[in-house]
C-alpha cells in the first residue's frame, strides 16, 4: 500500500491540477493549444461556445499558471500569441487519458462492459 | 485542428470525469482501491484525514457511479467489500498522469524548468 505520506503530499497538488483542468473551458483551450492554436482568434474559433470575455480571462489565468506563455510578436500590427510552456505541454498530455476515459465511459458511444 | 464537433461531444463527458475525480477524497480513494484496499476499515486507514461519515458517503457515490462495486461477502459476520469495476480500474489509471503532473509541477519538489 502507498503510505499516508504519499497521499498527504500528493493531495494538494492533485487538487490544484484538477481545479486547473476542471475549470470550464480550460480542457478545450489546452487541446486547442496542443493542436496548433496560437492567436486569440484561433482559440475563439477552436473552442465552440466560449465568449470573448471568458476566453480572454482564461488565457490570462493559464498564462499566470505558467501553462501558456503570452508573447507579443514584433510585427505590424503587433500580434499576441499564446503557446504552451513545457509545463503546459505535459499537462495537455496528462489530461488525454482522462478525456479518453470520459469518452469511453460517459460519452455518447458508451461501451458499458465493466 | 480538432473539429468543433469533437470538442462539443467530449466536453460534457470530460467535465463529468473531472468532477468525479476532482471531488475531494475521490482521487485518494481510487488510489487506495487500486493499491489493495477492499474493506471500509482499509480505506479509512489508507486515506488520511477523511472522516467516517464522508468516507461512507464517497463509497456510496463511487458505487452509484459504477467505479466501485459494493459486495456483501457471505462470511460470519458478513463483510462488505468495495472493489474497482473495469470502469474504475481504467479511471484509476487515467488519473495517474495528472497525479504525476501535479507532483512534478505543483508539488513540493517542484522542478521548474518550463
Amino acid at each position: 500500500m502507498t503510505t499516508k505520506d504519499d497521499f498527504e503530499a500528493r493531495c494538494p497538488s492533485f487538487q490544484a491540477a484538477i481545479e486547473l483542468v476542471g475549470r470550464r473551458w480550460n480542457g478545450a483551450i489546452l487541446m486547442a493549444a496542443q493542436e496548433g492554436a496560437r492567436r486569440y482568434s484561433e482559440f475563439l474559433a477552436a473552442v465552440p461556445g466560449i465568449s470573448d470575455r471568458v476566453l480572454a480571462q482564461r488565457l490570462r489565468e493559464l498564462d499566470a499558471a505558467e501553462v501558456l506563455v503570452r508573447e507579443v510578436q514584433p510585427t505590424t500590427p503587433v500580434q499576441i500569441t499564446y503557446t504552451l510552456t513545457q509545463r503546459g505541454k505535459e499537462l495537455a498530455l496528462a489530461v488525454q487519458p482522462l478525456v479518453a476515459w470520459g469518452d469511453r465511459w460517459l460519452g455518447r458511444g458508451t461501451d458499458n462492459d465493466g
